[in-house]
């Protein structure tokens, strides 16, 4: 499943109907897996999505669809933040836009990662 | 049940006692369901609403009955936020005025939508 | 039991010790009850009052008696919070003053109430 | 939506692949609502429904279907409890069966009706 | 409000119309009130009703107004509970029958009393 | 201040109004202090008890001064618990009687004694 | 990764140094994915597994690779747990076993399925 | 035991080995007793210290004896709080200095007294 | 530190004061630390001891101290427990006893291993 | 295990492939455990780390081996927090760094210290 790589085409954008209004729009994925590229064992995390929203808003079943392609894909904490602030951006252009990433811990060691725009 | 469509007019708006203060109401509803436009699945979420009234506030019962108009109705998550925030301002013509929408998870994705005057 | 009104008589102010010095006080009431003026049904809700005394602080055992005047009280809950941020301010006249009356769920709604000095 | 009446014809009935062995399953759901014959007001619930399957499992898409039928429909808690054990003892014929009905709190009181075969 | 005391009377039973199997009630009133037959000083508590129907449920809001008769009423917990207990069983005869009174600290103390049919 | 050792006769006994009837009651009194006899630091602990009174209850104020009696007092864990045990025991005669203390952790370790009649 | 289907083999049975008393492993996998065999999404559950071990016990690192067999292979709740349980008692022939899969919720429906030997 | 008075000369200071950077300690004591002047009966509290050590920080066995030095002393809160404040000060002269007394619920009424420099 | 190895003659056996009555002491010890045998990196659980003293009851201080010896001992979570109730049972003789190890997730599993006399 | 001292060349520096944007990463490590200087007892503490990254993120198992070399050393609480500080200032030169450390209760009195560049 998921074969395709994860990018900015896979997230649809329609029209905000408020874009006049500043609004804020705060997304929450507790079910995000990928793969430790160093070990091949997988990782999994919350991936959290805050946004004040410019002419469009993110589709909720493509942005699930787009999460899942990270599935078997081996990619480190710090990068996978940094690429759905990326993808995220280029896909919707928002106002402002923050993405945190907390990943299970491992060897007894839990990581957050928050980037934003 | 609830056949008529939410407008501000079944919004009651009574004097505010206190109308020289500014003071805040936070008023929860904690049972908002309406209906999703694209699968006619029902949706549930939490309404916080936060306002500082100015020359009158809001009576509880017929903000219940309003909230309950939303049953039948499909709206878009974003959308049902921004209409609240519309017909309050034009029930009550508050000072400040928050409203926030947490809707329940589907597809495993939360979403909290925040709009504020 | 408690037939008279609550009035700022009932708050006995008793000398700070400490009054060239800013600090804060909170006190919690979670056994606040009162009535509802438009059904006769009972209301329950927790008091929080916080205040920077200035020459005086308030008596406790004083402070629940007064609470206690609103038992079989009829009054909306903003009147509830602004009549005890009056009544406490012409009492000890604080250098600051908030009180936060939150209130149970009625018909599925419940109400947070703020009021400032 | 949902306009026909809650029946057991609308729940799924699949093989169960290892009906040799007694084991259980515990399906929770926690966006059940329904109206209150009296005051015509939505109530809203929990139901879990607790079973040792015999020689059907009930497919979860329909039961969810099923459960929305109640949406606009006028009946006392004790009541919808008990026709959910009658109309799922109906379709899959389990060896045991209990159902549990938590319903949110209405006038401060809040309500668990727990029926078993 | 609430002059006459409480008795079994007030309490409305209504046809169980499951009435051939045997299934159980828990009815919680969180917002429970009396007074403390020493001191005067209100008392607080949760009220559980758990009870096996007979040929008789009983109405919420008859449930409701009754237990509002003790909001002025002077009585220990230990009797407030056993009261319950006898005047819900006059009522509606159920089959079985528990009252659970869990009663806010007073002195540091807090009390849970239980009486069962 | 409690200069006195806790003994039965600090408990008062009061009448038991229901006592054809076989019921519970559970007090729990958090703030309970006594001290380390080989340290002589204080300990900490939350004593809870659970009877089914026979003729008589005990009245709470005096069960409260009963407690503040170890305040300065030297005593192992164990042998607080068993002493409660007897004490009450002897005051009251309950039909059963359990005695649990929950003793705040010293040096990592916590420790739980319940005795029963 | 994982591309071979999970069987028995892969979990490593070790030599239980205590075979002559009975005791109880509980071992919780918090973090099990595999596929809806109907949809082809992702679902997401915890594993319990409860065991008296006979003459082995389980390595648990065979028994997270044997965990990660599942991660895309699309398969009923129901049969998930009963093949775990199968696989799990073939290995190691314990003297009792229970395995529990909590799943998330999908479609606002969370199931629990629960087998035993 | 404890019979001197607290006082500063009770807290032992040692050297701050970072004293050339700004950095915050927090010390949270939740075994704080004493005694209400009013009524002789013992109260209780959580007292947190938060500080930023100038040349010297406090030796935590010296604050433990010293906290204990309350355990039969009769004060108000108010007063508890803001004699530590001095006391503290004292003893190490911090950069900043916060102190929050937590105190358990009398009548029903708990009260937090926060005092800082 | 703690170089010797954990053994029963290490754990103080006092005299029971109330050895004519059947009562239970639960002590937790929630610092618990040791290695892991294959990997060498410290493994960390909370060990829970619950018995019924016959003629000994074991010394707090001493517990502490034998727990410690295991710091930086490898050695299996199944052989950690049954050794504990081995060294327990051999210092105490007691009538009941049962010692629960809740070790902290490694490679995302956490185990509980659970042996009783 | 773990006989050399923690210094910063233990901690593997691995490069920032987002330099050029400020975010942040937060670690926990709940399972630190180092020894008292004065009483040669374990401590446990939880430390968070807090940083932006410059040029280079911290490889987390190098971290987490890093964290392994305070075992077995004897440190107060806020030399631990401050030297830890150091070391990863001098190991990755981060933008900001934060390092907090909650230590568990000693005495009754648990400790935090947070220090920051």
């Amino acid at each position: 499943m998921n074969q395709t790589s994860p990018n900015p085409k896979q997230l649809e954008a329609v029209k905000n109907e408020y874009a006049s209004r500043d609004y804020v729009v705060r997304v929450s994925i507790p079910e995000f897996t990928c793969v430790c590229p160093r070990t091949g064992q997988p990782d999994f995390a919350t991936i959290d999505i805050i946004y004040t929203p410019n002419k469009y808003i993110i589709e909720l079943k493509s942005l699930k669809l787009y999460m899942q392609k990270y599935r078997n894909l081996g990619m480190f904490h710090e990068n996978v933040v940094n690429k759905i602030l990326d993808d995220f951006k280029a896909a919707s252009m928002p106002r402002k836009l923050k993405i945190i990433g907390s990943f299970n811990a491992r060897g007894g060691i839990s990581t957050i990662v928050e980037a934003s725009l």
